[in-house]
């Protein structure tokens, strides 16, 4: 979520009661544009095929637009495609995890100074 | 967490396997400076004793110096006090909520563009 290890940062967006995008949704678009399956990028991310429909249908109520298209047959047998604002919303959102991420690098390496050295976990 | 209503921003920094800081914690300092006592703290947050002194005892871990020290009797009768170390790594994580809350700002209000106008729990 962050490029320090040491913080870990979480950027939901909300639309009403419901989160239009965060960091599962984010993956979820992401493993349908390399999978071009729903069914597929569900199981690489390790979530039912009823999870990962319901976070697509959360989504697509969410925008203006729906975020995935399926088609059904057609020369290359159908599959589902990320749409351009699915893929806008998502370049947004990877967009605020890096400028969030940048604009507290410096206060986490100042933040480190105060941590005890070594792993409590040690202990 | 955020200045968005729209956008939730949840920072947590770790220190191996423990969060020192987070949302929580954060809200259990700033209730410590308020009431000076660690059990009307975790009260005024809704948190049993025990969870309460288990984070107090988890940042005491994780930091060089202790983040709440408490006296017993004395003059004023005793009380809980945030130590310097519990000062300054609240206000990095208060600090670090607002810098990322502002570098997300933009990109915030140009998601928003692509939402669904209305509220879709309304549907």
């Amino acid at each position: 979520m962050s490029e320090h290890p040491l913080a870990s940062l979480k950027i939901r967006l909300r639309h009403g009661d419901t989160f239009a995008m965060g960091p599962g949704k984010a993956d979820l678009l992401e493993a349908i544009q390399e999978t071009a399956s729903i069914a597929a990028a569900g199981r690489k991310l390790g979530l039912s095929y009823w999870k990962t429909r319901h976070l697509l249908e959360e989504m697509n109520q969410c925008f203006r637009q729906q975020v995935v298209v399926t088609s059904k047959g057609g020369e290359k047998g159908g599959g589902s495609q990320v749409t351009e604002t699915g893929r806008m919303a998502l370049a947004q959102f990877r967009a605020m995890e890096a400028a969030a991420g940048s604009a507290i690098a410096e206060r986490v390496a100042a933040f480190q100074e105060l941590l005890a050295p070594g792993n409590p976990a040690d202990n």
